[in-house]
């Protein structure tokens, strides 16, 4: 069998100074079934101590430290930069999330690929892109404010996964009730309405197909019309 | 110009534990244009705190408070419940986001739709999802563990904008019941079974959630809805 593809992509985050993006980088990293973390140049201590807390996730635990984006690549064939800022004057091509990682899965395929996520608050140098053979963008509806890092990855993670996904998410659609059973309610309703004085017995006529085709409306499951008729058992016995 | 679609998003919060998970969602938001945060039950002083910060994003200042779930989705016309865990007992249909996606972009061209994310530790209580027409479901690789309540929001605003550019077929679907009404008529079935005897007080807190999804399953039109509110009413009427 062949390696996973997922095995293939590095998540680099470049110099992140929150550990709690980190962790949260790894747990979405979890989420979605990747497991190559690396982190450039990041705030040390509060790094180590997230990196060594018991609790820390599989992912965090096996994050790799490096100095330089350099060396963090070096083993990757395709090098992608993210941003989600839109006024930055960039001088690489520039992919929308869609797009991008449709190329992405492809490459994943044969070659290990890495995408640079910069830091919260100055997101990818130009020394950090000066690396990368194209940006990606998320496309957001306020370009003047960038994403959360955490909420960035999974987003990224999320559109790489998204169509890689079997078709059969089996969506099992409810059995339905036979015509006889909604005309067993049908029938069983209208004796309740009678009874209760909802309808008049000069208008029944009518009413009986507008009751009828509301029942139909109702598209009750297998489940749910046992459910209805028990109900209308018990309050048309009530009624009598 | 008619209002944006995506003004009529309610991203609704249930019991959220941490402030910094508020404020991940309130941003999230922001960068993919929605507006209408509500929070049912936050930890109060934190909360508090959190909308009250100078540098609060937009929408977390305008962040509205609820007691309940019911008043929080009162004036919505389709009640979504958000889950990313796979082993839960569900009684509700089940959607992958990208399908789900596409329906609520279609139903925001018209009508208030909510969707529901749980409490971090606990994600949404039965009684929770009874208030929901059915359930999405961002697929993850990891079935085990959920995702970061931030990292969810994102995840779930980022479909939903993916792919809007595309403008949805207009199909002309029947208006449907809002959310206040739905639970009117539950209210309603609820005292007509326990007159009836259906439902015996032991065992009625399982009854009504039970009836309140069952309720939401009919998917009533708002011009069914009013006749059935007044089958109800007369039913009642007799009954007592």
């Amino acid at each position: 069998m062949p390696p996973n593809p997922r095995s293939r992509l590095r998540v680099v985050l470049v110099a992140p100074r929150n550990p709690l993006n980190i962790g949260a980088a790894a747990r979405a990293m979890y989420n979605f079934g990747f497991a190559s973390l690396r982190v450039v140049n990041p705030y040390e201590v509060a790094f180590r101590e997230a990196k060594s807390a018991v609790r820390a996730a599989p992912v965090l635990k096996a994050a790799e430290e490096f100095t330089t984006v350099a060396d963090a690549v070096a083993d990757c064939y395709l090098v992608i930069g993210s941003t989600s800022v839109g006024h930055r004057e960039l001088h690489h091509p520039l992919r929308a999330l869609e797009p991008a990682a449709r190329i992405i899965r492809k490459r994943l395929q044969s070659d290990a690929v890495a995408i640079l996520f910069g830091s919260e608050k100055f997101g990818l140098s130009n020394d950090d892109l000066s690396h990368c053979h194209w940006l990606l963008r998320i496309e957001t509806a306020a370009p003047d404010q960038s994403m959360n890092l955490g909420q960035a990855v999974a987003v990224c993670l999320y559109e790489l996964t998204r169509a890689a996904r079997r078709p059969a998410a089996a969506r099992r659609e409810p059995k339905h009730a036979s015509a006889a059973i909604n005309e067993q309610i049908t029938v069983m309703l209208l004796e309740t309405l009678e009874r209760s004085g909802y309808i008049k017995p000069l208008t029944s006529a009518s009413s009986e197909d507008k009751t009828r085709r509301l029942v139909r409306r109702l598209n009750l499951s297998q489940r749910d019309s046992a459910v209805v008729l028990g109900m209308l058992r018990q309050i048309l016995w009530k009624l009598r």
